[in-house]
């Protein structure tokens, strides 16, 4: 099935104990649809500024995901400066400029309306609702949010969350959201608002999945150097997402094979800045790593 | 096989958001004994003080643990006090009263000097080498140690973690141990070092197990109410090391499935305050939350 997925595109800077990249291409839909397109057909929605690159044009291109929703405005793309600490499990930001994305009014092309998976990446919950209202069937539909938004707009999360079927979120975002500590507590608080699955992120130590009252988790990917984390929980919504998008009715088992497809791309991503591994990597790695994985978990 | 552990017995003040608890019984080698008879014979080595209470020596003879090796002296037990901030994953200590433990001298008895397993809890590493000197055929031995000891004596850390087969630690003192902050690869670096099997235990999240260079991974059972969370770590061990003594020749898959059981004590520790849960539950609630487990983490 394919996917349209609605979120940011950055150009960031980042500094890690590891080195720096300037003005790198970020952002949620980007780190998204670049894993999600490895395994089904992924459509973009997004705005960027003149200054945006014909290069990150160029990559979307070779992944072949619809850029018909990427709107170019002028004025200059959303840009985030970050630094790392020593453990990379902490960051600084150090500037956010909006830009354009401030003035973000997804509109959905035409072509878009009718595809049968949505992802709605973290932007403000009022736009997240309003892309979901613009789609013409109803899809299933996955959805991330931030802690920004649990702050200055609970109820509007609580809103959009009632209305989708995956609520993909790291685990302080749903103790917050729940003001529950215990996170599995959490997890069953935020399950009673509405969807059928709940996928809670937990950085280096994995994630796990909460679909229809069983419980499966999964350890991060065991890899030795973390050069730069930035997007890894953008690429492990989109592994997850697309890999969902390869059966035309997803079952059970399908959920918890996704949890490890989605777990392979956010460890190949960390293990470079921005986009450069994910990008290049072959799906031959992608297994291998999906076996070694699978392996972890085995008794 | 059955069990020699050496380790601290301890009179506990403990306060959690969830109450508190006054001189409850507590200590690495009694969290572990009681874990570790659950499926292996276990004979203890403490010291404790004459005000130690009779329901305590009662609590190891009712789990059938040998206290041959469990001195009482003159003077006071081991006293510690400490209060758990709201997500209990940190604590302060409020008091430290070493009392006769400060002159411990472990002397194992005669009839543990055969004995096939040994585990050397959480003491000097001095002291843990001398003990390992005084059996009389190599055992299979296992051992934790501690930031203290680390910090004050690591040269000795090491020499010990060369001599045994398992070593069980808590994340953070792999790290510090190894100077490295990514887990895995401090794992390596700590493997190098000698032992062939390591566990390396995450709290909340769970643990992982390296053993002849094969990964296993076991999240923590996913309880929704920690009531305190003193001694899991030893919990987890006895679970381990006990599920291992019930094989002569341990294999791969068995320190996996041990990984599960150790994870299983774990989870009814922290469900009360002291050892109430873990003297109280039943063979069958252990094996009913072992199939649960297995289930989270089966694709």
């Amino acid at each position: 099935m394919s996917v349209v997925v609605v979120g940011s595109i950055a150009l960031d800077s980042v500094e890690t104990p590891w080195g720096k990249r300037e003005n790198a291409l970020g952002g949620s839909a980007t780190y998204f649809s670049l894993a999600c397109s490895r395994f089904s057909k992924t459509r973009i929605v997004g705005i960027a500024g003149t200054d945006f690159p014909e290069k990150g044009l160029d990559l979307f291109r070779r992944h072949n995901i619809d850029t018909e929703g990427l709107k170019i405005v002028e004025g200059k793309t959303f840009r985030w400066g970050g630094r790392y600490k020593s453990n990379l499990n902490k960051r600084d930001t150090i500037y956010t400029e909006l830009n354009v994305f401030e003035k973000f009014q997804p509109q959905l092309p035409r072509s878009y309306r009718q595809q049968p998976m949505l992802f709605l990446g973290n932007i403000h919950p009022e736009l997240q609702l309003d892309v979901l209202s613009q789609m013409e069937r109803k899809p299933l539909v996955g959805l991330d949010t931030m802690n920004l938004w649990i702050d200055i707009s609970r109820e509007k999360v609580i809103e959009a969350l009632q209305k989708v079927d995956i609520v993909i979120m790291n685990e302080d975002e749903i103790r917050q959201l729940t003001v529950t500590s215990n996170v599995y507590e959490a997890a069953r608080r935020l399950i009673k608002l509405g969807p059928s699955t709940l996928v809670v992120k937990r950085g280096e130590y994995g994630a796990f999945l909460c679909h229809h009252n069983e419980m499966f988790s999964v350890p991060a990917f065991p890899v030795s150097r973390v050069i730069d984390p930035t997007g890894a929980g953008d690429a492990f919504a989109g592994g997850f997402f697309g890999f969902l998008g390869k059966f035309s009715n997803p079952r059970a088992a399908d959920y918890r094979r996704a949890m490890v497809y989605g777990t392979i791309l956010a460890s190949f991503l960390v293990e470079s800045f921005s986009t450069d591994t994910i990008d290049s990597i072959i799906d031959e790695e992608i297994e291998n790593r999906a076996k070694e994985l699978i392996k972890i978990i085995t008794l």
